[in-house]
């Protein structure tokens, strides 16, 4: 067969670094490892678990900034190398449609990608202090942020905005959980055809032991999903429960073209667990959760960019040949659960 | 100022019985309760929770069937007098919008609502066995039933539809919910302009020890929304949990005609409570939960049809007048968290 | 040995049956059980846990009333015979130490005691909203009430007084629960000089599945101690878990007359446990619950007054010789956890 | 094909009535139900879940009675019809292995079985306070009790032994259980050479929701496995959860004659619900629980004995071919979880 | 104004650092933190959340020391600088008051005050085996140490006494708990006129995520209240969860000199939230806990001495000019629940 | 007396260091831990909780490898001086009685020991996907592993041989559970003359606060018996929970040699509690968890191997005179509930 590519532009300036001569893993680390954390800007708890893209030559990102009474929000932040970041002090100031300042009481967990011209942010958001949904907002210049309807009623999370519509109407994976910290969580899909009104709601792929213990407890879309040869290839995150808490991993799964609740492939094994210092301490130990991704459809290069214990932003690296031939050789368990 | 009034058809032949004399409630029980019950079709270990209708001068209904694998289902039911009814013995054969027969996993609580002509009926359905949402179909003749999109997400219950369109959108309320048995839960509301896509999700009113005990946990939407001249008036369950489980009873909302997102009025008192034999034992102990209401816009009259004990069927009545004394009247405790 | 004694009042009108013959049980019900319930006054779901005493020639009560908001509160009521109840529809009108009127959020499961000449009622309130205590209050004419300091911090319930002073100090025995429906409880007793401070807080004795699964999730003092020659006998409600929720049963206690916290008998198994359908049914299922005793010094008789079902009100009927055999005959299993 | 056959003796005198002509139902009701109850003996506040066989022209039982204290024991009864019973006032007097007095904290849930002539009891036994396991002792004349070795190490409930030994060795259902009420629970089978030490754990069948909601929770073995033409016939209990307790359900099972790990049928619905007064209502309400079976080969009757709401006994009865039509015809709903 | 004045003692040789140049926080940490943890003392597996005074020209402290069966003692501790300790290797030996031996059986996060020139020490104490309250010691030398009354019933924790009476009132501030780790918590101030009953409860302020994440789920007292110009300052702790655990974090509130349950000031952010390796990681990851604070009354400074992790003890500086402006010029989120 | 011998083999090879002379601790860490631990093969997010023992010279053992998707498998290892280990790369390839091979679906914490020449492997195994127990395997060779039947039904961890027979019996320690993370656990003895069927279950010894808040929540054995002039020594892990999550410590207990049910000390303070960064942080934070040790008859030493964190892999050092003096010397503490 022929190599798989990825379907997209080229982003020659993205990080980039070889997987190291004494590794096999298909995902390797930044090693400037962190590149962002607490104190990044001075009222920063920590700074992940964010949103970004190539954006005028260089990078442009919406970043979760945890404040010092520990709530969320949304800040701009900017890159030349997608290394270095000068974050915003000042949360964004989203307007409404009719062009008065919207509140936002807290937002956290974004997600940035471009449809038709258009950027749009998601993130787990307040409906009105009654429960965590996805909130939806959209930009053209990153100047003038219009926040839009809520997605979905309470309550949801992670919700993940594919960078095509079908047939016609925009697409998004997202978790529903409950009104806690969710002992649960599978990954569904719905569409609309004009951001507003949302329906055709799909389950995509569960939480199941049998897959992995890593993705037993809970799962939840990570990266916007980059469109390649093979399918839509996502960086999602698993949880598996121990005697002393959580931990969350990195997984991979690809999705059909045309009809991405058809699973194609999805990985048995954590491509990224944790293992660093940074991602087994900090304010939520044992936490690898993937929100964004570059890559670069010449050389098939892909940076997913994951947040690290809720304190601090990492880099891991692979190819899609790297993760094309990990997702097509795995085998299962015979059993697991 | 003037007498409210109910904005509907007049429903002559519904079942009435005057207020006892020896009471003060606001709502008192029709004297032939439970109307119905276990083994009022062989298969069935209880038939309650249902939505009823006028008819072509006598009546039709939508019942929860459960089944003697304890397994719920919707069946169809018709009577004169809508109290005396034959319910059929196999549940309703929706069909997708293909024309293909439609797998209906389990299905409870069903209300049923007549829109522009056609009958919609709004239940709690399995996303395809990934947790509860609800369900819609659309018949206008009783014989073919078309099973449409989910309206939400899981995990949501009491999907109540309202008779009437709002700029030409439809609306609903309902609970969103957890994957379990759900300790908490509010009334929201969300619009649709093609019964396919919801948005719009506002939050409308929350479980609330201070509007009184008996709704302190949860609270959800029963009988379809009476049209009157004061506002929507609808008849809603409350929660409250106790040393050995939960008692659900019966209480009344009244939301602005235009934006019923508005709570004109909320009763604090429960209207009903479980007092009678089969409301305080039976399947599930101590539950009385409206689902549909029949109402007569001449004499004002109103019997809400009510689920007991998730076993039986009884019918409580009121007036437009007792009612709306009430509301208008009452009084916040001055305290009562 | 000399037969044991009631220290007290003759109290020759108090309610009285025999033993049934067929009947070898410590404790017995009134034939013309239940005396009381809901709907005893209009706005009542149920009359319940309630405290009583004797009173100019007849007997006067504070009554825990459920009004139809759930919400509990005290009304005062009235009897010749202990049986037959006049109970007031407003809830008493209590006033602060200032004369001000006081604010009752909610009250319920309410004592009765007289000490050196003043009636004390205590109860469990609401410390203005943030959580249960016990709340006090005097009246020495059943007209003027005045509300005193609560007892303790939250959480606590089941508050009972000793009708007598030790060492001129207050004392009450109480239960230190959690913010919810506490799956766990002993009974502590505390002193007073003033009843407005309180202190030298001893733990009496505790929830035990080696005295009787009866009593293995929790305990609350009941009825106000009843002086006796053998030392101050009181009847406890003890409460185990099943498969499908609590049983609430009835125990007696036997306690050193100088020094109540020193337990000189305790039942190992239940006096009364739920077997009427009135007891075994209603509001909160399986509950009997001893607010209240009436003991006549002259016969040695006594009657206990006990909630039934959080519904209803009973009485069920021994004698200090009938008790005091038991206590002093019985044996511990060998094992029983 | 032939008619199926039960595999055992006539049991001539055993109880009967023919289905009721307005029944389809697999299993009816004895109209003398309850056969037995509180109160049966003085100190019982139930009578339930108790083993039985036909014995010397008449019947003889292990009965679960539990004491006033709440603590269950086991009782010898007698009778000549199987419904109407005298149980002994005192448990019975197990005696350990060596003729030294055996102490049994608590004991419940028996079944009785006879294995080439010895008669042995299993029930659910405290490990010398250290959890629950599955006691087991033998007799030969109902006079002289040997208890043996408990079967395993906690947490363990619903022992069943077969009345037949499988290539020498003795076979026993049993369900693990957790150390409080178990919201979980499959059925297990051991095998023994000795009725000392027990191996070759096998999962044979779990709760499952997809098999109905009433079994969806955890189901346990009921009564002693009736051996016939098609296999081991099982009663077993299901539980399914409410938003208000548990329900306890009958169903059947039927398992390959050699290897009883292997399950031919079992039943999607349930046979029996809690439907009467005193199955919905009682110390655990919504209870039907069975634990013991006569069986005639001649007429192929079979009558289930069963607990009722943990507090009465009742009599269900089938036949060999009622229960196999229905075996063999039921289908499975498509989904159902 | 004028400028805001600590109303105490001149602490000229208290611990003390500037504020870093490159920081703007209203808090900072000492640059030799910790200055205490596991193996001070041979016995420790940690050292912290310790209270602490000037005291004959050092100071002196009582100390919360881990012992290696991880049961807290109380050692008493000396120091010329307030960052050196001497501690003691055995627990202090409480006396009753009628000179015998007093057991401690646990003891855990003492505060040290000075009232009325005698000393007191407060302590999470176990009310002889049956639950944690709160324990009370007087000393006028540091030898002899006099174990009081337990102040309350259990269940309560992180009782701090003001160092002035209030009406001849002693005060303190305490944290009704639950029997286990307590997820909710609110901060409640009781009077006593002798150290021995208490009285007159009053809540004060409550966890509250409107006033920011980090103290949605409980708060707790923390340092002797400081006496200032504007009012009581108090540093108290705040607890949120995560997906990972809880997080304690510091924050401040200012109270009414004469009626403290009157909060003036509140902050809305944390002053110290886990940020370094010590409190990050450790026996209970993510805590600050504060206990004790030094304040000079010449130059405005304060010290706060706080527990990190559960394992070592930190110094945090800040001065009452810092502080005051940070409370005067803080608002609140629009909203943030 | 005499001084206490180890009754076993001289290991004049094993790992050892001389107690640190500023340290007074009965058992003190190997200067190179972490000995082992992630990446110590390629797949491995971390090599722990694993069993070992002398063998031909050098050492051999099995080793607890989480593989990249978390599960756990066991891997043979080798080693010349029981610090450096050579751990194979794929999971031991056990085959069942009769040849075919076995499917391991998980298996972790795994004890190795030699009982008459034959070489046992007992761990935590899945009974074929239904819950957790004891698993074991036998080798004579360490090249052929034969799988035997699982020791006892679910839900079992913490299943420990010892070295020696009983009677001719086998005899196992391990440790009843749940189907979950298990906030319960105590320790118990099974025996078997076949290693097939077991049975005689008896416990020994339980979670208990008042043996030290380390081990008051559960407690299992950990390596394999020492045998001792003074009784078996047992490693055993205990367990408490903080507000933050569990620690798991290190204690010893002594049985009596005839009859191990028999505990002649234990350990009241923890022999080994996480103080290391490799112990407090990973995975699973603040574990450790001993699985074997090496004892040397000649001099007495002893080294204990212990999981740290669920990560890696340590050595502490005793000796039988160090850890009997103190098991001869420590006194209760008077109360610790």
């Amino acid at each position: 067969g022929t190599a798989p590519k990825i379907t997209g532009p080229v982003v020659a300036n993205m990080p980039w670094q070889d997987r190291p001569e004494d590794s096999n893993d298909v995902m390797w680390r930044f090693d400037q490892n962190p590149i962002m954390g607490p104190r990044e800007i001075p009222c920063a708890l920590g700074v992940y678990n964010s949103g970004l893209l190539p954006y005028e030559g260089g990078f442009i990102g919406v970043f979760r900034v945890d404040h010092m009474d520990t709530v969320p929000f949304l800040h701009l932040g900017y890159s030349k190398d997608a290394v270095n970041w000068d974050v915003e002090h000042e949360p964004i100031p989203f307007v409404r449609e009719d062009g008065t300042p919207s509140i936002i009481q807290w937002a956290y967990d974004p997600r940035l990608v471009e449809i038709e011209g258009v950027y749009y942010i998601s993130w787990c958001n307040s409906l009105d202090g009654h429960g965590p949904t996805i909130g939806l907002a959209a930009t053209t210049d990153f100047k003038n942020f219009t926040q839009l309807e809520n997605a979905f009623l309470p309550f949801n999370r992670n919700g993940v905005l594919f960078p095509k519509k079908f047939d016609g109407r925009f697409a998004m994976f997202s978790r529903p959980s409950d009104n806690g910290h969710t002992p649960f969580g599978d990954i569904f899909l719905s569409y609309s055809p004009d951001m507003k009104y949302w329906g055709e709601h799909r389950w995509v792929m569960g939480a199941d032991f049998k897959h992995g213990w890593w993705q037993g407890v809970k799962i939840g879309a990570g990266s916007i999903p980059i469109e390649t040869s093979e399918g839509w290839l996502s960086f999602y995150h698993g949880v598996t429960s121990t005697c002393n808490g959580n931990i969350y991993s990195v997984g991979a799964s690809l999705h059909d073209l045309k009809d991405p609740t058809i699973v194609l492939k999805r990985s048995y094994t954590a491509l990224l667990a944790p293992e660093m210092d940074y991602e087994v301490s900090g304010r939520v130990p044992n936490v690898v959760f993937p929100c964004a991704a570059l890559a670069d459809a010449e050389t098939g290069r892909i940076a997913v960019y994951y947040g690290a214990a809720d304190t601090h932003m990492g880099i891991a690296f692979t190819t899609i040949d790297d993760v094309m031939e990990y997702l097509n050789n795995e085998k299962p368990r015979e059993h697991c659960s």
